[in-house]
C-alpha cells in the first residue's frame, strides 16, 4: 500500500546530482510485488571484482535476505543486488528461505556470477510470503534496462512510507586518485540502532578489499546510521552494504581500514553516510522538527551515547519539541533513566546554544526569546553535560507528532 | 495546569467504597503550590509504631523527597506523610533539599515526631524551585482537619494529569485476625519500571515489622507497579511506600517475608497493589485500549519481562493496537530487538486467544473475524511464546493515540 502522504517538511529541496560509477548499473521496474503503480524492484549489477562489506541489523527475528546476506558476506565479492520494496520477507520461515534463493539464483543466472555474489533485502510487511514470482518473472525486463547513474530511480523503487527519495555523493582522493563514494537509503519508521537504516547502499569505484572495506564501515556505522532514531523500533531488514568496484584504479597496498591513504576515503564516507542517516530522521514519520543530540561529560563514549539515544526515544521529550516547548525537565529525567552515570548536581542543558540549566540547578533569569526563536525552527539543538568524565556522543532523532500516530494506526488495514 | 481532559474511557466507574484504617488519618488542601482551584497537598498522620517499607525510582536524576525518604527509610517508623501535587521538586539542587526539610520539620512539629519519621513526595513539574511556604503555611489548617476514611480526598489531591482518583482495597488475615489493606496511587504519564508509579501509598492495620514488610514489599512492586508501561519514561519522582499501623493487632512473630502466616496478606496486597497500577495504565495518557501482553517460553523470567516491555514499550505495536489492527508483524519485530534469545521459527502468536502465528508462520487461513472483533474491544490480550525455555511474564500497557500527543505536546507552556 504506497501511502499518498504530503512529503516531509524537512525533505531537501531536491536530489542530490550524482555521477555514474563505473561498474555500476541499476535497472529499477513495477513489478507488483505489493505496491501499484509504482516501481519496487531494483536490480543492479556490479562488474566481476567488486568488493563487498555490510553491517545488518541486530534484531533476533532478522529476515530471510539479512541471514542470506550475512552467510555470503564473508566471499567479500559482490556481483549483484536485488531489492524489493512492499514485502519484508521475514517470520516467513523456510518458505521466506526458498524465496530468497529463487530469487538470488534467478539473478546469479542473468548475471551469470555465483548465487553467493548475489545480495538481497527485502522491505515492507513483516509475515507475509514473498510473492517471489513477481521479482523472477520481470528480471529478463530488468536485466534488459541496466544502465550506469540511475541513482534516482534506484532510491526511489526501495522506498516504503518514505515520503522522498534518498541519495548522497562525494569525491575522494585515494593514494592520489579520485574516486567516487554514492548511496542510496531508504527508511522513515521502524528507526533505531542497531541497524538503524533499513536499507542504505553505498558505491565506490575506490579499488579497496574486502576485510579493510569491512574495517571502515562498521564504525562509520556506528557514527551514523547507528546514531539515530525515529522510534526507538528496530527493523528485522536493517542492511547497509559498501561495494567497490575498483574501476577508479588506484593502488591498493593498504595497511588495513586504519591506513593513512584511506583517511579522504573514510571521511567522505562517513559524510554520504551521515547525509543519508540525517536524510532518513528528516523523513521520519511525522517529523517536523530534525534534532541534534550532544551528550558530553559521560563516563565514556558508550555511554554518552546510551544516554544520548535515552533523550532521542523519550516520547516527552518528543512530543515537548514537537509542541516547541523547551520542557528541560523531560530531558533531566531522561538522563536519570538512562542508567548510566551523571552529576545531577554538575548537570548542564543548552538548547540551540543558551545555556539553560547550570551544575544542576536553573539558570536564573536565562534569556527565554531566543531560546523559544530556536525551538519554533526546524532544527532543534540539544546538548547536555553530566559532569562525570570526557565521554561524547552525537546522535539525531525527529519529533514525535499527531502524524506518527495518524501514520502507524492505520499502516496495514 | 490542571488540565481540563475529559476521563480515560477506561476509567472505573466509581471510586471504590473504602473502609477507615485504625492509625491512619488524612487531611487535604488546596494550598496554591501550583494548581488553582484544586487540593494539592495531602498530610497523612500515622499512630506511634507504624511500620514502613518503600520502593523508589532507579533514575540517577530522582527528586529531592525521594533522596530524603531513602535517608529516613532504615529507621522503618513512619509518623507521617506528606505529598504535593504540581512540582515533583526534581532538579532544584540544594534549594530542593532546603525545601525537604523545611516542609518535614514543620510536619514533625505538628505531629509531635522526629523529622525522620517523616516521609514525603512531590510531583508536578521538573526542574523549578517548590513554593515549600504555600506547604507550611497551610500545614495548622491541614492538621486540625486530620481525620479517618478520607480515601478519595487523598487520591484526588496528589493527582497531576490524572483524569480520575485511584484506589483499592482488600481484606486479609493474619494469624486468625481480620486486616485491611488499602492503597491510593497517581500516575498517567512518564510511566515505566523502574518503579512505575510515580506515586503509590498503601496503608494497612495488620502489625508487621518493618523489614519483614520491606521484603514483601520489593517483590510484589516488581509484578504489579514494575510491570506496567505507558510510554517507557521513567519518573524522577516513582515512590511506593507500605505502612502498617498494627492497630489490627494481630501476633507478629513472623520468620521473614515468606513466612506462610502472611501468605494471604501477601496475595491481598499484590491484588490491591495490582488493581492500582492497572488504574494508572487505564489512565495512562491518551489511552482508549488496556492492553496485557505475556511472554512465555524465554530463557528466564527476567528475559520473558524483557521480551514483554519490548513488545508494550514499541510505538508501533501502540499504535497498531490504537488502529485496532492485529499487527503480528510488529510484534515480531519488538521480540527481535528485544535482545534475548527467541527461536523465530517457534514463536507463537495469540490475539485475544487466537492463535495467529504458529512455529514462525502465519497460521494458514486462521478466523480473523473473533480477532478482529477483539481488537475492537477495550482490553487487549496479547500472548507470544518465544519456544526457548520456561521463563514466562506480564506486564500491562496501553496504546498511543492521537491523545497522548496532544497532552504532551503542550504539558508545560
Amino acid at each position: 500500500m504506497a501511502k499518498t502522504t504530503q512529503v516531509s517538511p524537512l525533505a531537501p529541496e531536491t536530489f542530490p546530482d550524482i555521477p555514474p560509477i563505473a561498474g555500476v548499473r541499476a535497472a529499477t521496474r513495477a513489478c507488483g510485488v505489493r505496491y501499484k503503480g509504482r516501481t519496487d524492484v531494483l536490480l543492479v549489477a556490479l562488474d566481476d571484482d567488486t568488493q563487498v562489506a555490510g553491517v545488518f541489523t541486530r534484531s533476533l527475528t532478522a529476515s530471510a535476505p539479512v541471514d542470506w546476506c550475512r552467510k555470503s558476506l564473508p566471499g567479500g565479492v559482490a556481483n549483484g543486488l536485488i531489492v524489493n520494496s512492499g514485502n519484508a520477507n521475514a517470520f516467513t520461515g523456510r518458505l521466506g528461505e526458498d524465496a530468497v534463493e529463487q530469487v538470488v539464483e534467478a539473478v546469479a543466472d542473468r548475471l551469470a556470477c555465483r548465487p553467493s555474489r548475489v545480495f538481497a533485502a527485502s522491505t515492507g510487511v513483516i509475515g507475509e510470503p514473498l510473492n517471489f514470482k513477481a521479482i523472477t518473472d520481470n528480471l529478463e525486463a530488468l536485466a534488459g534496462d541496466l544502465a550506469p547513474g540511475k541513482w534516482h530511480e534506484a532510491a526511489k523503487a526501495i522506498m516504503t512510507t518514505d515520503t522522498f527519495p534518498k541519495g548522497a555523493v562525494k569525491e575522494a582522493q585515494v593514494n592520489g586518485v579520485k574516486v567516487t563514494v554514492a548511496g542510496i537509503a531508504k527508511g522513515s519508521g521502524m528507526i533505531a540502532p542497531d541497524m538503524a537504516t533499513m536499507l542504505a547502499y553505498v558505491f565506490t569505484d575506490a579499488n579497496i578489499p574486502a576485510p579493510v572495506l569491512q574495517g571502515i564501515l562498521a564504525p562509520v556505522c556506528d557514527r551514523t546510521f547507528n546514531s539515530i532514531t525515529v522510534d526507538s523500533d528496530t527493523s528485522t531488514s536493517d542492511t547497509c552494504m559498501l561495494f567497490a568496484t575498483g574501476a577508479a584504479g588506484n593502488a591498493a597496498a593498504f595497511s588495513g581500514p586504519d591506513d593513512p591513504a584511506l583517511a579522504d576515503f573514510r571521511a567522505k564516507l562517513e559524510a554520504v553516510m551521515l547525509d543519508l542517516a540525517h536524510q532518513i530522521v528528516k523523513d521520519g514519520e511525522g517529523a517536523t522538527k530534525f534534532v541534534e543530540i550532544t551528550v558530553t561529560g559521560a563516563e565514556n563514549d558508550r555511554a554518552a551515547k546510551r544516554i544520548a539515544l535515552s533523550i532521542a526515544n523519550s516520547p516527552l521529550v518528543k512530543t515537548a519539541i514537537a509542541g516547541e516547548d523547551a520542557n528541560w525537565g523531560r530531558i533531566v529525567m531522561a538522563v536519570g533513566k538512562a542508567g548510566e552515570r551523571a552529576e545531577r548536581d554538575r548537570l548542564n542543558i543548552a538548547i540551540g546554544g543558551i545555556t539553560i540549566a547550570a551544575n544542576g540547578l536553573a539558570v536564573d533569569g536565562y534569556d527565554e526569546a531566543p531560546v523559544t526563536a530556536h525551538m519554533q525552527s526546524p532544527e532543534i539543538n540539544v546538548a547536555v553535560d553530566v559532569g562525570v568524565g570526557n565521554g561524547r556522543a552525537t546522535v539525531w532523532t525527529c519529533d514525535l507528532t499527531h502524524g506518527y500516530i495518524s501514520i502507524n494506526a492505520d499502516y496495514r488495514s
